[in-house]
């Protein structure tokens, strides 16, 4: 007989045997870049609101949330640790289905991990299976989903969230399959919350989503074990394209999630392909005459702000960005972003030789840098985001972002820690300060 | 500036004035009716269920649960209420848009009446403009968006849900707004998981989403406000029809809640025209030589089974519930559908004279039965669930069924207490014997 798709997806959750190595240590470098984006996050206000929720709620002692000490209902946790996490929107990105996995994932796996007392190394290959999960579950419901409105971060990434959870709760393939089955009627969450609240909240619906489905399919609930696939399922509901084969080619062997990209620098992503670039350069602001940047035309009026003088706003302005990078700004650092930076009088000298052009021969990934220095030289450089990073210079940038925003002590524990096998919940005990 | 459909909705959820007395009596009734399936329905698995999940997270001590002594938070207090409400299926429909408005909203509403210390009748006006709600969402999204897939209870539900519970927080129209927005986000439910526990709780995920809107908008959650109606938004996304004028026509001064089923009989709604008409021939078995019933054929498929062995078969059978009926059976009463019932000589004789057919002249609401007595008289009636009731009809219907299902006494203590001015917490201290 042959596997339903929810099937084939269920085995692959519940399966026995480990993942790739490789895979492993991206997801492990994840997990400190998700430790540390949601540290920075839990002073924002949709955290502290859902934080306070959880709070007031209180409850059993399962697991830890970001920015408050003791320990929460795991379902509570995860909605909290996936809306902080996401609130920066600093945390990793997967353009293979155009979503952030590790935000809807991870809050899940450490949450479930605490409450059933898993090992740290348990948890990471839970939420690399989780992720993998929502990145296949995505390119199963394809552009259309996505387009029509659906935020795949969110949707996808709930049946990530209930793979790492259902796992981490002990669930055998066929109890996995009726969990996916309930996250199917659960799952939920728009792009048209876009530039509100409800974006990283989005993540966190899809955490909690996860860890529902888990704790009530480990106690026997029975959904519709082929919801996702079924006539009028998920797929056929939420304008899901149905691509099986791109969904399934190479599942368990091969590890989409190794191409995951993460953010390193707390601006807006347009700006990202500019300041990679910027940096293979290594030029200091004395030195230069001009820097000609350019761009594809879509990013012009998203983040071309030509003079801000607040924080918020630098963080949508090419010229004050790379007058930042070659003033020696931290660009991965939160509050290098502010007024006092826009107001620095050499920043101001220099953003004025920045010339920001559209170029349509470019993609959305894709930037040019021309450097002109007063010695005569030109200097130029072009970066492309989806260019693969080696694994040791992105253990090397994901660790420099880490300590940028929670200090080089807590981020070489931290690592230390990932790379150890130790009780999950030493690494939950890093959430807070 | 004309106002938008989100902003139209938000208001009158918001509104200071009060409903119509009769719109509020058929609420009384279906709070009662609510009460009465919701403790019939705790001792079902799905119900124990969430409700271990409730008992196990514990926390803060806000609401009461169906079931079991304590008090929960709120939120979980709606995800256990709302899915033990829906689990036998024997609450109340709405034809309009398809639903069952009391098991998204009154849950919502009661938990966050308990946490706000508000009175009953407060809640019970709470719950009538969440229902409201829930309708006239439901017939803005339309039969699209129910033939597509999506479960209207748990979908428009949620909207409901929200309005109930923002208006028991004390939301004002913007935040309402709010609210509703952020509901938008959250709201799920697919058809997909009928004939499963999915179903039941995908009424208690709407009660659910209800009352975690109103917590954070309480506290100042920012959503988009628009995200019902917007571009991309929650019609866009779930097929909905986008019927503005229908879904606001009278807003605040008609209520299309009056016009609410309730269901008299434990069984397949399919059987319920047939049981109508039997009862208003008032005939008792030793008279009868033969019944005829005609129906609509899709009913021939789903209930009936001419000599099923058990309750459940019993409950999807023409012949044994009219001989059921004409036997002195109370066919509201769970019990009364048994492999006992079904083993009774006189039930055996007696459904063997039921003849089924077939009718297309027949709606799926409507049924014809002929009883031909021994003394030779033939008595024909027909029944249609959609002909109105009388309020006073209605009250004596769901005070007998009440009365079958939590006894004489507890649903006399129950409708005494929805007519006076008593805190919300006196009625919840009755979901529990």
């Amino acid at each position: 007989m042959t596997r339903s798709f929810s099937q084939s997806l269920a085995e692959f959750a519940a399966a026995s045997g480990h993942p790739a190595e490789s895979a492993l240590t991206v997801a492990r470098l994840s997990a400190l870049d998700w430790l540390a984006v949601g540290r920075a996050g839990a002073p924002e206000p949709v955290s502290e609101m859902t934080r306070t929720m959880a709070l007031t709620e209180a409850g059993a002692e399962q697991a830890g949330i970001f920015g408050a000490a003791g320990r929460f209902p795991a379902r509570a946790a995860a909605l909290v640790n996936g809306t902080t996490s996401h609130a920066l929107d600093y945390d990793d990105t997967h353009f293979a289905h155009i979503g952030h996995p590790s935000v809807a994932v991870f809050p899940a796996a450490l949450a479930m991990a605490e409450l059933n007392g898993r090992s740290l190394p348990e948890t990471v290959e839970a939420a690399l299976i989780g992720m993998e999960m929502s990145i296949r579950v995505g390119l199963w419901l394809g552009r259309s989903h996505y387009q029509t409105g659906f935020h795949q971060t969110a949707t996808a990434g709930a049946f990530g969230a209930t793979a790492a959870a259902g796992r981490l709760a002990g669930l055998d393939a066929a109890a996995m399959q009726h969990a996916l089955g309930l996250a199917a009627t659960r799952a939920a969450g728009l792009k048209v919350e876009f530039g509100t609240m409800g974006k990283p909240y989005n993540a966190g619906i899809a955490a909690a989503t996860g860890v529902e489905a888990a704790l009530l399919c480990a106690k026997g609930f029975v959904a519709n074990p082929d919801a996702l696939e079924a006539p009028f399922g998920f797929g056929a509901t939420h304008h899901g394209a149905g691509n099986v084969e791109t969904a399934l080619a190479g599942l368990g062997d091969e590890w989409l999630f190794e191409t995951v990209s993460h953010k390193f620098h707390a601006c807006c992503h347009g700006l990202h392909a500019a300041l990679e670039a910027a940096r293979s350069l290594d030029i200091a602001g004395p030195e230069i005459a001009e820097i000609a940047v350019r761009t594809h035309p879509r990013w012009m009026s998203v983040c071309n702000q030509p003079s801000p003088t607040t924080g918020l706003g630098a963080k949508f302005s090419y010229r004050t960005v790379l007058a930042m990078t070659a003033l020696g700004y931290d660009t991965a650092q939160l509050d290098s972003y502010s007024e006092r930076t826009c107001a620095d009088p050499r920043l101001v000298e220099l953003r004025e030789k920045v010339a920001v052009r559209e170029d349509d021969g470019l993609s959305e990934t894709q930037a040019h840098l021309s450097v002109l220095r007063r010695d005569g030289v030109r200097l130029e450089a072009e970066h492309d985001l989806l260019a693969p990073l080696s694994i040791s210079e992105r253990e090397t940038r994901i660790r420099q972002k880490a300590a940028a925003l929670i200090g080089p002590d807590t981020a070489a524990t931290c690592w230390n820690i990932l790379n150890n096998d130790v009780p999950a919940g030493e690494f939950a005990a890093l959430l807070r300060p």
